[in-house]
């Protein structure tokens, strides 16, 4: 299993991971597959969704946070649960089309990290499962 | 990876893929194993639930058309982030079981393809991950 | 496919599964690869988050309440729609990694299936797809 790290700078931030997940798929030498992109953490998140116009991410967050917000009627008691709550919502995993050793996304299609917890060290884990043809 | 085509005539819409993701197994003469059924579009999604009462699709839009109305507070220009926020709340993608050359999926389960911006022309890519015993 | 049976107790509440997904695991001989946890149910769902303090469960499935009513503007029949949209928020599956025989899940990684409409009697299906180096 691979593991890459990442540093968040914000409370909620979305990190595009794309660049560095096509190098790794190039790396290891993977072909034909799916790219599993996993995070291990309970505050954050792994989504596709739109890498061009950034407004798209800002859109996400902000819906999330109106939807779930910060304070609340919480009981955990470490002040964020706004925080796992919105880590269910978008899971805590995504899997991405590998063809001919490049990712095959969607035309506007990115991978995003979602911190939803930061500023913190983080990691995602990456595997990769061969599809028969 | 196999691609198929659908167009989808509404704004927001389920369209049942069932039928097709059974044929593509068949065709394709795939076993045992998962199936994995990706959305490359970042204004719909793919989600697994009832498809025997259509008053459940209609249900589940309803209700995320209430949390995450066309009309808000976005940034995003092009009038659609309402598609790209629930998007990630269902989710790009969904993985079937496949067991003995059929999709195993519960009595009452259906996969359907979520479009949430619509109507468009848009494609849904399938891979087969064959599992160990 | 392995299934494995589970029996909820009240309308809305999180299973651990974590320990039973390990046994299997070992049982099975599954080395490094990812797990597949796939809930054949459309009124319950699978979700990967903090195992530690009970609390988080209680937030998460208080959150989904308050977003999505178990009374509501709903068409289905049954009285269980909130129900069907949790399963989508939440999704029918999950995956988790494994690596030298055991599950690879973060410090603070459980693996919950989630009842929103019980109790009945439930059951999950385990897939394991092998990764390649």
């Amino acid at each position: 299993m691979i593991r890459l790290g990442l540093r968040t700078t914000a409370r909620r931030e979305f990190v595009d991971l794309t660049g560095r997940l096509q190098d790794a798929v190039r790396q290891h030498g993977w072909r034909d597959g799916v790219l599993h992109v996993y995070c291990p953490h309970t505050t954050a998140g792994v989504t596709i969704n739109e890498g061009a116009d950034p407004s798209v991410q800002r859109d996400i967050l902000a819906t999330l946070a109106r939807l779930v917000p910060h304070r609340g009627d919480y009981q955990h008691a470490e002040g964020n649960s706004d925080a796992h709550v919105q880590s269910s919502l978008v899971g805590a995993g995504a899997w991405v089309p590998v063809e001919d050793g490049a990712l095959a996304l969607g035309t506007w299609q990115a991978v995003f990290f979602c911190e939803f917890d930061g500023p913190r060290s983080r990691s995602v884990w990456l595997q990769f499962a061969v599809s028969q043809p």
